[in-house]
């Protein structure tokens, strides 16, 4: 479970540093017979690149995918898919200078402490164009769901103290907000806030929520395999995260039981529904077939302009100001990236629970 | 990862149900030489136990556990350790009503949509008598992590919105306070608003926070084996918890990066520290040396004895009120289950940590 | 992969020594609704059972098993199987002498060197007795296997030089045979060459020969998890196992192409089959549709009664005489641990095939 | 452990086909700070290529490698290290004629069987390109061993029945046998045994021997983890190996226990030896200071320019006579991937077992 592999049945291993010769990631168990073109993950690679806004970093990144193995006429033969995506726009010698020091909230210290040294260019692999390998992944995760008729979707929920309000949040707004924010007056109220932020020199934290709609009831395994446990440990391992909630999250903290609990009924279908979604679409770990609703909390974005104490190798105290390129917010980009983390795990947990039943195991190699 | 097997290097193997003939766990991979007995395990389960309040359940169970492998003289050998806790005060009877419906908040459902069937009797492997075998893993690991000169200690923070005050918590408060809470005052109040609780036949939720001192730096592994993932997976696959959050968490989405950056500074003793711990001890996924706080927020106990309406097997919908013994509130009983899954999690990174350095490796081998 | 867990989507844990309180095994993994009984286990654990020969130890085990989570009204119910069985018959004292010094040919001095300190009391985990955990765990994959129409059967091919002959060996006969050889000759002239073994006071080596049938085309994984490869490894896990061969195995060596090489053909019913079966059932790792056939090379037993040249703890050489109940050999009691070795291996792969086809996927998922 | 992912700590992830893009591999668990540049990888990779001989394939491929990641200032970061070869030399159109049919002894049915169709170009996933990646990776695993005193060597042991003598056998004349066999009269016999085989369009068989030297005593997990279990697997992976055994092997079988067992001594050193190595370095999976002695048949190439009969998709029988590149014989460009296949595997283990006793682990973190 450790380093850079991650998932059971549908296994990524992702590698890569800023200012290598590139990053990427190896895709294995993604069934044979999948249609896949590079397109399909070019779509979600745009979505994660700086845009033309303000409001992320003027880098200029393309970005462009290939992939490598694992695709043959157009479709996936069941073996590992490899794609790679080339660093092209980095400037090594942006970055020479915060070699000799560590960078407040930033892993510097902590990958010097565990490995002696460290790739100091951009991050290295703590950069956040780690992230391109994860969103690659997804995005085969996120064709398999397709035909599956599951559909994951995230969205920046909040920005500073700024919140989405349930009503006023449209699905088709989301791309119409340079922030992702799916509430418009929000958006703008919070592109002025980070204007004042970017001003200051400073940085801007929130919050992405992501709905996974279409989920069949029964995915999710007890105990530590969870599917509410593997989503969020799998967001907390996306750079920033610093907290997630699934349905009621911390306000169930302050609820009673009877408010907390979602009734059952019956559907004029016959089927089983719950009246409210306190559960965020999970009982138990295991999907009920509702929705399934998680946060993610991102801090604000460490690298800023303004002056910052700070001590270097030699364990001098100094003072120091960032350069360089920097997001003022990273949610924006970051929204992708969490319905990356979302696919890949529930495709991971759907593989998975194939074998949950003799009888669906005896129908499906004996008929 | 699914299932009910974690860990990497020290991997746990929990089984049972509530109304089986126990409930256990084997422990793979815990190293040669520790001083073990079964009253380092019982130390915990016993904190784990109903315990003498009226904020819990009045049911009696002995939960003795049996070493039945691993230990020989006095000290694990480092082969598997298979613990054993005999299920004794279990009344099926009590359970034969609820087999037929589903009860809201519950895992009834999911599991019939997942398995087909479901052991009803109690909740079967989705009960709270699961943690045990949890609980007993985590008894190892506190040892191995005592060895190591590392603590953790949980506590409850919060019940409804009565929340601990930083400047009141008391460690040694914490097992004078019938709900586990360092703040003496709020646990008083606390105590109040169970009982209204339970006067109403409802129940409470709150929150949970795990301090993790003595950490040494460079534990973490990057990108998906980050520590803070791990913990906060790992806190989430225990029943009943909506939310997890690292230092700041989501109050990180309301600060500017210069509010919540911690800056470095040199102690006289020369090493780095940080000023603050918005980080909660955890930068890049990596220990940074700071202390390690975890908080998670926990749903009220959905068995509630006022009536609710639900659906039947049988796709009727009815109204219910469930019987038997259920605590109010679930966290003075979970404390011990956040520690020990903190334990695991930890010593399973320290052991990963190891071959992270090509020259503590030759030391390790050619000294 | 290391250590006592095995499997992915099929995975035990075993656990316990020869002289503990028991030995057992945890399946996690096993598919709801299978019917499963403790006569279902107990049947396999006592073809491991010494018996009523001479050929094997006069030790009485009892050997009785308990299933203690995981089976509800007669069926699994998807959570984790643990099966126990108690050290009955152990006598500490016969062993207690072995302690201080290090046994030709058995583990004792590779264990000292690994952790400092063994629990000497009969090999402990390296004994014989660690098997039954996997022939338990086996039980339960045989029964998921006969739902699919798969057969493992296993057989004594050879001790010493005697080796069965193709066309003398008879299914039937292999329980009409003390040392479970299918060829009724030869295993009697074995048995004159172990009768003339254990006069000499030394013991004897074989071959065990697994043949499975009914296997559908298409089970293993490319690469790492290759049918063979999984099946070789999980056999060489037996301890006293020095070799693996699948079909041909080393004879190809001495073969050309053409001669190894098996031509398909069509059969009536318009099937593709292989005329010969040189690759034992596995091209390139997956499973051709034709009988698996693998055999695994056992040594003899170390432990003999003759006087041996050994060292103690000390670093005196010394000669010692092995007292004890020891089997002069040791294939016929392997045969079932053979058998479920195979078991596990193929209920893991066939599990984890089951993700090989997006088609297959869909079919599952959303009819 | 299925598919193209492998190891525990050093865990690798190949990928990549004969005729797509490239192939290549991902290592995640490398530790830091050891030297490695693309020449060391080169220089396995030429072992692997066909070189001169008349008995390879008169393909030329290049196999350049490219370190695309993990590697900063020519020491490895303790990242994943992305390597990657690109195929340069493939003429697909040399392989649309045997879309149609399958070739015996090859995985064509196999893949299809599996994956409803596969990717027909040179054997795509199945090819013996796939080994490139293991290669890369065992370069890798080479140099940490080199570190730690531990040199693997493999040779071709046995061609046809030519097997090479005990007392002939030369370290240094395996580079000047084409064959690499180290016993230069077998070697010239051998040479006139393969042009035979050419001239009668058919190929040969053999083995390869492996030996391990300066492993420290203790390496390998109990049970299922055991360093021949491993070992044996990951042999039985590379496509081709039918069999494998350790030490005395299948001649164990003929052996009784008196010669079979190695007897302890004490060296002037004062150190524990065997005066004999029928356990090949390994008693009870865990190495006992002792060389490693490991050996695997090889069936003889499949693809054979002699007329064989085999059946096609459309399910007729035919006669096929295969074109294109072959090696006549595999072992000589195979000796290279053994020792890759044993050096990942010994690499794995010795950093899985770094958390084996408390003592150790106290040190290595407290001092």
């Amino acid at each position: 479970m450790a380093g850079s592999v991650l998932g059971e049945r549908f296994k990524i291993s992702t590698w890569g540093e800023s200012h290598g010769a590139g990053v990427g990631v190896v895709v294995d168990g993604c069934p044979a017979g999948l249609p896949l073109k590079e397109e399909d993950i070019q779509f979600f690679l745009d979505k994660r690149k700086p845009g033309e806004t303000k409001y992320a970093t003027p880098r200029r990144e393309e970005d462009k995918v290939t992939i490598l193995s694992g695709v043959f006429e157009g479709k996936t033969t069941g073996t590992p898919i490899s794609m790679l995506v080339e660093n092209t726009s980095q400037k090594s010698k942006d970055y020479s200078e915060i070699a000799g020091y560590y960078r407040p909230g930033h892993a510097d210290y902590t990958f010097d402490a565990k490995y002696g040294f460290r790739d100091y260019r951009g991050g290295g692999r703590s950069s956040g164009r780690e992230t391109i390998g994860r969103v690659a992944a997804g995005a085969v995760a996120m064709k398999i769901l397709e035909q599956l008729g599951i559909r994951i979707t995230a969205y920046t929920k909040q920005i500073g103290n700024l919140v989405c309000r349930e009503e006023k949040m449209q699905p088709g707004n989301i791309e119409k907000s340079p922030l992702r924010m799916p509430d418009l007056e929000r958006s703008a109220e919070a592109e002025e806030y980070l204007s004042n932020k970017m001003k200051e020199h400073d940085s801007a934290g929130g919050v992405i929520e992501c709905i996974i709609t279409g989920m069949p009831a029964g995915i999710g395994e007890p105990v530590f395999g969870k599917l509410d446990a593997l989503l969020a440990g799998n967001m907390v391992s996306i750079g920033a995260v610093k907290g997630v909630e699934i349905g009621s999250g911390f306000a169930a903290a302050e609820k009673s039981g009877s408010e907390n609990n979602d009734e059952f009924y019956m559907t004029p279908a016959g089927e089983i529904h719950k009246r409210t979604n306190s559960a965020g679409g999970i009982l138990g770990g295991i999907s009920d077939g509702d929705d399934i609703v998680i946060r993610a909390a991102f801090k604000p974005t460490p690298s800023i302009f303004r002056p910052q104490k700070t001590v270097n190798k030699k364990g001098e105290e100094i003072e120091v100001s960032i350069k360089g390129r920097h997001d003022p917010v990273i949610m924006p980009r970051a929204v992708v990236v969490v319905e990356a983390m979302a696919a890949v795990t529930v495709v991971d947990l759907l593989f998975v629970g194939m074998s949950s039943r003799i009888d669906r195991i005896k129908e499906f190699y004996m008929d």
